[in-house]
């Protein structure tokens, strides 16, 4: 999977071939083929990895802050200006969405991501209800917002030439959404 | 450049050749070829027909209330879940989104249209902000807010098979984004 982001990184998507990948990774081309027969395969293998390095941070917070643990989530989706290698890798995310309207097998991999992502934001204002932290909002609901919020920026900025985009939704999420979200007795 | 959008819809941009666009156009392919040199230069010139289709609502709008024209700004980019013709539209749209980040004709055409979009939602916040209608905010920023979010929630609903994404986020932007906005004293 490394090898796969390697070489997607140094590729890009469109111009990916098995042989790409096999020349990013110390073992052999055998091995990936043993793994995966088609290399539809083992980009949903590797769509699955990327869901992994979204949320892997979530487990190993350490804090049980629910305003804190909504930041750290929030910035898992923010490319900084200058990250290229980020970047890079969401312009291939924008491109497997796009493909994804045509395939099943990326359709269903990146729906199951999108549902897993939003699980993650709910949570986490769903236990910030709870701990009377949050006012009483629909967790699902609020979390679409900022999920596709972030999701449009981040599209924007790789495809659109805007290097700010997610660093500035983020701020604005924080202030119109998320501060809105607090109530005063909690904190 | 009805032509085009009957073509579009009917074949798909991956698939579409100026022999399609000809075949739904009542005059000839030299024509269409007189006007157009290549398949990129044509569709340069539908993403901006496509931008006055977005906007056109705009100019003949029988209100001056600003949260009226909001709401109707916002209904532009919700594809009902079972409107077949728009979604496919929308998948087009994501393509040319997913291409634009290696084709800077497709780009700057695509950011000038997201530019014009965002003018139009900051217009009518600055000018509910004068009218005393909602509270003071960054209009450029929850113009951002507001349009990211609907974007992501169609890039959603077209290629993860979600129909009700966009009719489902209208509402929660309206719930958690506009009302909030409003100040009573002005209603």
């Amino acid at each position: 999977m490394e090898a796969t982001y390697r070489a997607l990184c140094a590729h890009g998507y469109a111009n990916l071939t098995m042989q790409g990948i096999a020349d990013e990774f110390e073992k052999s081309k055998s091995l990936i083929h043993y793994h995966y027969d088609t290399k539809e395969e083992l980009f949903v293998a590797f769509l699955e990895y990327l869901l992994d390095r979204y949320t892997e941070g979530v487990e190993v917070s350490e804090t049980d802050d629910p305003l804190d643990r909504l930041e750290e989530f929030l910035d898992v989706f923010v490319v900084a200006p200058d990250d290229e290698d980020a970047a890079s890798l969401v312009v291939d995310v924008v491109e497997f969405r796009s493909q994804a309207a045509h395939n099943e097998a990326y359709r269903e991999q990146l729906a199951s991501n999108y549902e897993a992502i939003l699980d993650v934001f709910a949570g986490i204002i769903e236990d910030g209800i709870k701990a009377g932290v949050f006012r009483e909002v629909d967790p699902r609901r609020t979390a679409e917002l900022l999920f596709a919020a972030l999701d449009g920026a981040r599209n924007r900025q790789v495809t659109l030439d805007a290097p700010e985009a997610t660093t500035t939704m983020r701020e604005t999420l924080m202030e119109q959404v998320v501060e809105p979200l607090l109530l005063e007795e909690g904190r």
